[in-house]
């Protein structure tokens, strides 16, 4: 029988609430299920829907697998004025990310610009929560990270031992949106194939290709394939780089020995990640620089527009006003997840059961 | 009359020190022709062959239009520690980023890690020749810049106010060949779509699109269309954020006000730069890491290989192959590059002709 289950919608901040009390209910300190709640959180708000609440039984999972550090001691192994290696003691992602990026942003208030690596973390969730978090300093973010999970090829092969590997930027603004890019490196995410399977739709060419290299567009052959680079090979070389930044030069895992997050909840995933602060003000006022950023995007969003299209978005302009509007209207969940959610909420025992 | 006119073979440094008497006799300082010839000639090495000697008839023409301060005073308009945006003086574009990356290695052996800006400049060339000048210092590098004309409206736009703004990383290895991505981001390059014209060919879906958003195959029909960036928006979302760090950060051009170099020869380029280097033993010392990328780079080039590919390719790597080879062999240059140069050597009564 099939019928049109509803969505729910949460206000934001009983969602972050209801995230804290579960992953406290399992173990997590406070403060660090509160960390990890505001940053799934604000995925969430950002319309980032596969980073944030979606994902929470996923890690409920690994804290009960055992794969997760309840109680880590981050700290930098590697440390001066403007760069920290930080030990992520196999923590929960989110918090060893906010740890490094405020570490990031402290440095560079005193000294300009820092670049912090981490290694031995996990997954935490959407890069643009992190490269983010310097804009209220006026700084530049950079954050890029090593994916908890391998699906694509080296550019000719056909062994997936790369991951989607994202980078994201964020730039400040005046009275304009901030800038926030936050892109994976394959064309599309595995999420998209599942869903055109699910609608029984066909895929654009350009997504994915089979063991032959010929365009694969059934969704459900996608075993048979693997998911493409952004621009081919181009694409695949900024994967490399990303995977090597974020990963190989923290002694993080990259390639093979990456640990599909997915499947496997109990091995340490090593995850790597870096965050780069960068004080504008290095190189002009922040006023000055912020009208400059506001005159230049204007002038992109309102160039002529092809016939059709109704507005030239600037990257990260779309969330911004995602999160105005959610902050308002609350976050819908979909209820597939609405009904983990309550389960988890069952079997820890909450009195807060998102009824 | 068609013929098939003869490629000219040069030893590097004969066509390096050709490069250094042509700008020396149209008042280029000794010393700044040198280093011009020389980030040239690396580009030609590296197969670049659209980013050295090709370049060298449009430079002169710049020079001679007095687009060039010969003699720039090159300095530091804001530095610290660790970062400095430098006033290239409008002058030529490989002195004054080769100025920056020294002092980007200078200052990141101090402190290890810099982010030096340049605004005021001009056209530098191929970017791997700067993001790879860190790896002698056991260092990363990473360099982008805003192109020197506009050929890509915004993504959903139809007025070309972006270039093709690429990124460059350098990365150290061991025993292997050093990474070096250096990718525009775009899908190609305006001079591929005007080869596939002269050949009379049509082009891949995915290179171009015409005004209402369609496949534009006909390269003749190119002045009808825009280059696509890779991965749709992601790339036009990356272009923005190059544009930014290097240009807008810089107070460089970007958007409108940057000049096209192929068809304004007088007004000032304001073009901008920005180049990171970071040391490596910030985080492990650089024979771990030496060891352990020569690993990774190993396991993706051995990797399975789809059918009828005869090599998987790391970043950079088939680009310090041609290096080698052209060391040994020589350079090929084009008819249409020899004939230019002769006559640039005729008009500057210059003894060598290459003849």
């Amino acid at each position: 029988m099939a019928f049109e289950a509803q969505v729910r919608i949460f206000p934001a901040k009983r969602l972050e609430r209801f995230i804290t009390s579960v992953l406290a209910a399992l173990g997590v300190p406070e403060q660090d299920a509160a960390i990890c709640a505001a940053r799934m959180t604000e995925a969430d708000l950002r319309g980032v829907d596969t980073h944030g609440v979606f994902r929470l039984s996923q890690y409920c999972k690994r804290i009960r697998s055992g794969g997760i550090n309840l109680r880590p001691r981050l700290h930098p192994v590697r440390e001066n004025a403007v760069t920290a290696l930080v030990d992520g003691d196999n923590g929960m992602g989110h918090v060893v990310v906010t740890y490094a990026t405020q570490l990031a942003i402290r440095k560079a208030s005193e000294t300009g610009l820092a670049w912090i690596g981490t290694f031995n973390g996990n997954h935490a969730g959407a890069g643009a929560v992190y490269s983010t978090m310097p804009l209220a300093h006026d700084m530049i973010g950079m954050y890029m990270t090593v994916a908890n999970g391998n699906h694509m090829p080296p550019w000719g092969g056909v062994e997936p031992i790369l991951g989607t590997n994202p980078i994201s930027v964020a730039i400040p603004a005046g009275n304009e949106p901030p800038i926030a890019l936050d892109i994976a490196t394959t064309v599309v995410a595995q999420g998209k194939v599942k869903l055109a399977a699910q609608k029984g739709e066909s895929m654009p060419v350009g997504w994915m290709i089979d063991r032959k290299g010929q365009p694969l567009t059934d969704p459900k052959r996608a075993a048979e394939g693997f998911l493409l680079p952004i621009g081919t090979y181009k694409g695949y070389g900024l994967n490399v780089i990303i995977g090597m930044l974020a990963g190989v030069l923290n002694g993080a895992a990259f390639g093979r020995n990456v640990v599909d997050f997915n499947k496997d909840f109990v091995t340490r995933n090593n995850s790597g990640h870096m965050i780069l602060a960068m004080r504008v003000d290095n190189f002009q006022s922040i006023d000055a620089f912020k009208q400059e950023m506001d005159r230049v995007i204007r002038e992109i969003r309102e160039s002529e527009r092809m016939e059709g299209v109704e507005r030239i978005w600037l990257p990260g302009e779309m969330e911004y006003l995602k999160i105005r509007e959610r902050l308002v209207n609350g976050i819908p969940v979909a209820p597939a997840v609405v009904d983990e959610l309550k389960q988890l909420a069952g079997g820890l025992n909450l009195s807060d059961r998102l009824d």
